[in-house]
């Protein structure tokens, strides 16, 4: 089959010709693909930012944001069948550990992660596990929700997490309405009554967000905290939900909080860096996101087929990918792009 | 009545006559004192430390950890009577803002904290509120229990509410076994069965938590993130409390830490200061704490009541008062101080 | 001023001259009546039927659902001034209690409830306390939401704690599509993405519950169980929240519980009688509500701010007090009555 | 090898000799049996209680409480290796389901009951998946836990849901004493400081309960709810749990309960008949509970390795199953029967 594999680092991606995966185990599920999303993180690790993070051996198939239809199963799987259409979990884990049987399967003490660490889904089939794959409503188009599959899953489970502590009159800011930050509206209009206040540095983002149903949207200008503590009433918000994490980011979302507030990281990049007192003074809570579980990206496909959460792609045929990973590069992809074989 | 107030800043503290206060508002309550814990914030509030944050008149009586009996009670007070023993919670507040309507007294939009920013209770009589005072038990002596209504107080808060996640198999790490870490490994015997490793500098602190049930005492030395790591099966631990704060404790203590785990700052004096990319990697939280609110102290009381929480503690008389900060500055005492007047 | 009494029961209300009442407590707050809601409760004192349970001396002013104008306060009250146009939580509670500082108001050791066991709205003033008035936004008039003050606010509090189970894909079924059921569904959409089946036996209310944003309506002809599991797979409903509570609502609602589920109760009458093998067996939760704390109102009341929540009103001068009453009794009124004085 | 089984309804069991299992699957592990508890239930299903339930073919093999060492894995189970002393989790589940995958096994969509449904431990083999073992410490005897991984499992998971909600100076009645109780009060003891009040008919049970840490013990003559009542100062009590469940205690528990209270079904038998004012008025909770996950039993291990969970048992040869079937029927069994191959 066709393949888009990383063959060294500082050198561009090739399409070759790999033999098909096969099912091999009771619980493998081989999955055809139908759209793989191009994520940021490709870039990095075409920049070498994972070679000793992943250990991977090269080359190797890239690609971790998959959906498709399933194409085989395993003997012992039960969940999917043939021809079922599904959108695949980043992490194949190991359904045994502690994190794993209290459904955290973002903390499996074994996980592969296809696309980093074994072969992902620039492809035309993805070998994968039956803890793995999500079916998906009948009214979705695996192409359309591939990009749910990891960068729509972290806002997802950021938004969710941030949304069990807000009541209404509760005011929550977003930080950076790119691609995670638009997710993150959206599912938190969806699930909360909470005032969302949403920050960017580009304008352009900052009034797509309110259409999408920001309540108020502050463009950072440099006076981004001010804005925040004149909608807050000078008090802070609840809740802040950092999708950007550098560039000021942190410092700005910490100054933000209300008193008792949840700043929650989720964009990374800088490091945060804070008087322990302006911590215990204040009594705030600065909170990691990583990824979500099985069960979240189940709920987001709900949101998905629902309507509630959508995203703007631009579709590339798979050997068009390099045209796609440059689109990338170059800031000239509005939503996320997508290969399809 | 006889006070001990603060002067000036950089000067000692003086003993003189003031007017006893005297019931003006319907929810007042008079405490006749009858032990007030001298603490290290006392020294602090010399130094002027909280010159600009308390913008406190001076000459002013100070002592924020107190406990004795009720001498007189406003015309709405309902909760206590003349003569009922009390411990005294350490702010006062309004009773009608959001936080305090949730039972989160600590960020009422308006308090006031005797002995910082008001009278406090160097003194034979302080004024209080109804909504500051717990009863408590028969078997209780105030000069025993007054260092509880502060530093015991900010210990239960954050040991409690560390210990809702806590479960049997699960470790714990208290950093820090002086006054408070010493109340919060108390705490957390008493209502959890997690594994309790004690992380000090100081062996004879150490020696004292393995006493008091610490299950591992480790002296740090420098090695104190390894011994941890191998006496958590290289994992770490699944919450870490750092009493500390400064010298390098929130490296450790977040160095210390399970995947998804939970690093709860009491102590502080340090920067915090770590890359977004080890706390969305891991999935840690950073949680703030301080002191505690009026059901935390009621709960606490019922610790001491059952013989779960004992403190140490040295007793002076009012007079003494400058020896006993001397003994405290110099680390003479074990345990508190207390004046007695 | 004028008031409408209860002047003995099984006989009619009567409007009388009484005297205003007047600020004697320091937390006392007079509220110039805008609006009164006429409950179905207010029927039932008439009947006798709190005769014993509030022990309350007649005559004595009815009237429990109240909004108005702050026309007088306290000497010590800070949260509210003369002016303000506000709702009146329906207890007065102490403050001081266990409950009450844990913001579980409801559960106030001491409480007393205007209407039923003190004076109540029926008339041009009313006299509560600090503790229980909200300001509400200006876009809000006291006449169109007094009704939320006691039955909107039960049906607040109930939904709002089942919310907190809810995700995205999980089924709510509520049971009553009438006032409460009404309000309820209009909470559920604001602050969850649940997908709620409303069932009543009325097919207008399920016409109506439709409208407002329920996903599926269901007439209780009889096949109400059967179809509330066709709809859920087989499972049966994550959630079940009852408004009815009588006529066999509740052994249909446990019958339509999903293992693991929560059935609400909110509405009341018969007794549910249930094997405790049903319970153990699929391990199902059986959770009482009780109107609403304080804070459940403020987030009522930015609910109803924000349009989110709007309930149907039909104004009655005070002086028609009686109409109102029969046009209740006799099924006449959609939404809910409201006195004017 | 050696196994008992059930050949009919009514009538005894009888020891054959059967094929030992074999590895099949991937996930499958025998365990060669240390010691198989001797429960109630066994006598149930001879009786044919369980026939239509379980719907199994005899002759089949009883036993669902069983411990040993593991003698034989699939090829894909990671967990264990053979001679690993292990626990049994009495269900085997499929691990793909919604419940599985938040760890809520006990609603696993397709489990198997092994000694219910399926081959038992009352053999010298049983075969069962890696989601069930649970590897042991080296302290403890598979003989001496067996017990645990029904019955125990049921007290720990019902005493460890309930004292999420438990703090300090709260109230917790145990009603029962037997076998469940006796292990629940223990729990109770290790990871909360409630106090406990432990109800039972029968004195010898009560004394035995204080004896192991209950803070009170009330004989069930018929005054028990008023005693509870006087030893919560007439409030009842934050939280009951019912290991009975019949001849009244469903009416007792309920009556005993504080406003806002729990009220834990674990024993059953008769039905809760209680008016829905009844639960509206208080806002009680019902709350059912089943066994305990995986997971709970990994931290029911831990407490037993700890020494905190301690069960007293008497060994029969696994010739001698009629004996010990007629002792636990005639109640001459101290704790638990095992039966060791």
């Amino acid at each position: 089959m066709k393949a888009v594999q990383v063959v060294g680092y500082d050198s561009p991606l090739e399409m070759t010709d790999v033999p098909a995966p096969e099912v091999t185990g009771p619980y493998d599920v081989l999955v055809r693909i139908g759209g793989a999303g191009v994520c940021r993180t490709d870039l990095h690790i075409l920049e070498g930012q994972w070679k000793e993070k992943s250990g991977v051996t090269l080359p190797y198939t890239i690609g971790h944001e998959n959906a498709g239809w399933v194409h085989a199963v395993g003997s012992a799987v039960t969940n999917v069948a043939e021809g079922d259409k599904v959108i695949v979990h980043p992490l194949i884990t190991c359904g045994l550990c502690r994190a794993c049987r209290f459904g955290d399967d973002v903390h499996c003490e074994q996980s592969r992660f296809p696309g980093i660490d074994t072969a992902g889904g620039y492809a035309e089939y993805l070998k994968t596990s039956a803890r793995s794959v999500v079916k998906i409503d009948d009214s979705l188009v695996p192409a359309d929700v591939a990009a749910l599959a990891d960068a729509g899953l972290t806002a997802y489970h950021a938004a969710a997490k941030a949304a069990r502590r807000l009541r209404p009159g509760d005011k929550c800011v977003v930080i950076g309405a790119g691609g995670l930050g638009h997710i993150g509206i959206q599912v938190l209009k969806a699930i909360t009554a909470a005032e969302l206040i949403v920050v960017d540095r580009n304008p352009d983002a900052v009034k797509l967000a309110v259409s999408i149903g920001a309540d108020h949207g502050v463009t950072g200008d440099g006076s981004q905290v001010s804005q925040v503590l004149d909608l807050t009433g000078g008090h802070g918000a609840e809740t802040v939900i950092d999708f950007v994490g550098e560039g000021g980011a942190t410092r700005d979302g910490i100054a933000m909080l209300r008193r008792a507030g949840d700043y929650h990281v989720v964009g990374y990049g800088e490091n945060i860096d804070v008087p322990t007192i302006d911590i215990i003074s204040t009594e705030i809570n600065l909170i990691g996101n990583l990824v979500g579980s099985y069960n979240d990206l189940c709920e987001l496909m709900v949101l998905a087929a629902q309507g509630r959460v959508k995203l703007h792609t631009a579709r590339y045929r798979l050997e068009e990918f390099q045209t796609a990973l440059d689109d990338l590069d170059a800031g000239r992809i509005r939503g996320r792009a997508i290969l399809v074989p």
